[in-house]
């Protein structure tokens, strides 16, 4: 028997028509390429979104194909999301730092019919024109003051005049929640990127599930700045989310890096809450460290996309009264799948008690079942002792790649994320490694990062990367990999037994090689597939262990 | 084209299974008639669901099939709602208040199987008994040594003898998310009273749109303790909600009215949330006042259910530090429609300031599409002075009464709530009249219950009302009713007179009649009814105003 609710759907429509209606007077500021300052309302940016919907049903865009955007976080990017989507279009962020080969693959590959792009990105797109046959349009997202004075680009729109002459009303298509709404690609280390595609249902649901006061926390009191790029997940919801509960949202364009101008922005416009990677705290905390500014407005701000180091809490906190969060999630989860908060019997503890708390990813965020399994596949216990690979499930969580053959979860339903965690009796998980990564000794796992760390700690290391090596005895045993820092010498014992008392004793690597240099990948990481190819035929110097 | 995301259900089997997972050590604390201060925690909940839901299967109760609860809030009432709803079967919560012929009914319409009760509603029961032959068992909530010496209830079942044997894991069903989940009857003045059958789907989403930080704001680190009778509209969510995000609950049984039990509850219990209907609260500040005691933990509380008077928020203020937030609802709508948060331009206003707004009853929610009409269903402006028939629309709102044959919403699919209110400016709406109650004259519409608020300023007056009367020129005019105090004899005009400046002119009060009583319903409010036939024949007694 079914009940005798409504049946109406979960869109991104909605959550527009709701914001438009409830919270029109609330602002969105915005840093662009051709305004430093540009403020408006809710109501403003709707009435634009409408606008821009005409235009897209004027250039033939059909419902079900998609647009593309290489584009900063601003106000022309936010009437992206809403207005390809709200169409029944679907809006493909593409992250323009990727290869030319990547753009060209997955611009081809999700069929994108026009391309909005930034002022700066146009140089990146006219390298690519020629592999890109199937693109029928590029939108400049400025002015035409600001257009470029010549380009190979064929039919270059501005996009202030695409919109100009177009009506403000539109009507809305009546969308079933599970149609498309946008899409984004993840670029793994190996193979093509593969699209992970979004539906008003997941967008709507992860709006809910992480504006939750454990989650993000969002008031319409607060004033939301995303720092976050709004090609990453869809600036993990915040661009949904915010207009959801009503905040007012900060937009800083390209200056996303920039700490003089966030920290600019954070007082002039009273920001209470941000969201980013680490790299843009640590510049955020060293412009405030050398200016002498504070950010009295600024409660909290959201950390993710890599591990946040245990400083910057600490400085956030002491010198700046601002509560660092972490979370933890992926493109394949919408973002969100765990977000740390503390639980009502930590809140009185001492900062010192807190931190290894919040060093964690956080707690699941109702809506996503979380497991850790073993090489069985068998699920672990939450004692935060056991590690082993998480795998999630969720009506935010990916089913199927775009245009794959096969389903992205197992058997069961489970999507593996990739990561090694531990996951404590409080429900918080702590990621150990990648699974990729993780060393298998004799039935157990070692986590390469938690020894890499250890080296790092020792004065004689430049730079270390741990990888597994096969062991006949032990299947795979830990290999160190040294750069030793300039002019020093360590020997392989002496950094081995720097590990002594430091991790458990049959963690410690087998044996330590030196080189002059560690292979890292275009964006910055240790490439551990190049250094695993470069070991692989590896004799280990000695028989200890067996 | 469809997103790629997994397509999972929603339902209350999967907040129950992540409450046990991640915050199975979150307390629920109740008061029961057996024990006054029984405590433990959900993982403890959650293995005597399992345990319920084997003695729902034994029993023969069919998916589909509904239960009734005639109980308090407690925890083995908290244990019903998971293992009736999570089991596919209907979760059916009886007000034992009702009328004898009205619980006839409604046990007899939803053909309701087995019915679990507290002991304090045996006789209820008993005395109905031969009027509800399908029921096939009556299971009364508590311990063997609790039970009646004797009954005439057939199948009389001891609660904790009917799961002592069962065993704790159970195979919940994968239930399709528009499946009914609980049904909950509301009874209007007129007719039978009409059932409204929730639905896994409806239920989930009110969970998260009522957690958001602008309605309950609900946090992990909140104890919630839920005022509201659980027989009311699922003690308005909170035994979802509060499990969602891991908050601790605190139920206070039949104690709800006992100001003393109130107090005491929260301040060993820490209670930072509390929500109920404006007489708990003049009950709780009642003790309050009179024992000198302070409630340091209790930050807000939510209240709803009937206008709130301007003196709870001031004493609770002053006196309390503490917050006191409304919201609007039915149970049509799951129930919550709107609630009041200041929006971020008020924060900063005085007390004085902010009143006026504390006093409405709040902002819709996301997920409630809310507007105000005429006569002519044609939408009214949001300026806060234009006041029309208040309709919803929204995935947590009424589509079809349970067995009705046509849909409780209009054509355009809005469900008209019988409220009659204005919506200003920054969103918030303010109930003036009930649809029925308004008086319509020559077009415009006059508030009969912010003339009945001015009337009872008259320090003459023990009791007033106000209802609209046929009048030939303008449709209907106000007709003032009065009960004078003891021992006094105002006059007509002297009361009249005492509209001038308080309201407009033309809202004035045609005329005044004195009676000896005012008629009321059995749960307390003026029977306009009965006032609008015993005045149906009315002859103005001059001729003004025209």
């Amino acid at each position: 028997m079914h009940g005798q609710m409504m049946n109406l759907p979960l869109t991104i429509t909605n959550i527009m028509k709701f914001a438009d209606k409830v919270y029109g007077n609330s602002e969105i500021v915005s840093v662009t390429a051709d305004n430093p300052y540009h403020r408006y309302t809710y109501a403003d940016a709707f009435r634009r979104v409408r606008q821009l919907a005409n235009a897209l049903a004027r250039l033939g865009v059909e419902p079900g194909q998609c647009v593309g955007t290489l584009a900063m976080n601003d106000y022309r990017h936010l009437e992206l999301y809403y207005a390809i989507s709200c169409s029944g279009m679907v809006c493909h962020t593409i992250n323009p730092r990727l290869f030319p080969e990547q753009l060209e693959y997955i611009i081809n590959h999700a069929e994108d019919q026009y391309l909005f792009l930034d002022v700066m990105f146009v140089p990146v797109l006219e390298r690519l024109v020629e592999r890109l046959p199937r693109v029928k349009g590029f939108v400049v997202m400025t002015d035409e003051a600001h257009m470029p004075a010549s380009s190979c680009l064929p039919n270059l729109i501005c996009y202030e005049s695409l919109i100009a002459g177009e009506a403000d009303t539109f009507d809305w298509p009546e969308l079933d929640e599970n149609e498309a709404s946008s899409l984004c690609y993840t670029s793994g280390t190996t193979g093509n990127p593969k699209g992970v595609l979004y539906s008003h249902r997941s967008t709507v649901l992860h709006c809910y599930g992480s504006a939750l006061a454990d989650s993000f926390g969002l008031s319409g009191r607060d004033v939301v700045m995303p720092i976050v790029p709004m090609f990453h997940v869809n600036g993990w919801g915040l661009v949904y989310s915010g207009p959801m509960v009503g905040a007012k949202l900060v937009m800083p364009g390209a200056k996303m890096g920039d700490g003089e101008t966030l920290c600019t922005l954070i007082n002039e416009e009273k920001v209470t809450l941000s969201a980013g990677v680490p790299t843009v705290w640590l510049a955020l905390l060293g412009y405030l460290e050398r200016s002498g500014q504070q950010v009295p407005s600024l409660q909290r701000i959201t950390t993710g996309g890599a591990a946040c180091p245990q400083p910057i809490f600490d400085r956030f906190r002491d010198q700046f009264d601002v509560e660092v969060q972490q979370a933890w999630g992926m493109t394949e989860m919408s973002p969100l799948g765990t977000y740390n908060t503390l639980r009502p019997h930590m809140v009185s503890w001492s900062e010192q008690e807190k931190t290894p708390v919040r060093l964690k990813q956080g707690r699941p965020v109702c809506g996503v079942d979380m497991k850790i399994v073993d090489d069985n596949n068998r699920e672990l216990p939450w004692d935060g002792k056991a590690s082993g690979a998480v795998k999630v499930r969720g009506p935010w969580v990916i089913q199927r790649y775009f245009k794959a053959g096969e389903d992205a979860c197992d058997a069961e339903g489970w999507f593996e994320t990739g990561d090694v965690a531990t996951i404590d009796a409080d429900g918080y998980m702590q990621i150990t490694d990648r699974t990729k990564d993780v060393i298998k000794s004799g039935g157990e796992w070692i986590s390469s990062i938690e020894l890499e760390n250890v080296a790092m700690t020792h004065p004689l290391v430049a730079e270390a990367a741990v990888i597994g090596v096969y062991h006949e005895k032990w299947t795979e045993r830990p290999l160190l990999v040294v750069v030793a820092k300039e002019g020093e010498s360590p020997t392989a014992a002496e950094l081995l037994a720097h590990f002594q008392g430091r991790v458990a004793s049959w963690w410690i690597p087998e044996a330590c090689e030196f080189v002059a240099e560690i292979p890292h990948t275009a964006t910055g990481k240790v490439s551990k597939k190049d250094l695993r190819v470069r070991f692989s035929d590896y004799v280990w110097p000695n028989k200890t262990g067996e």
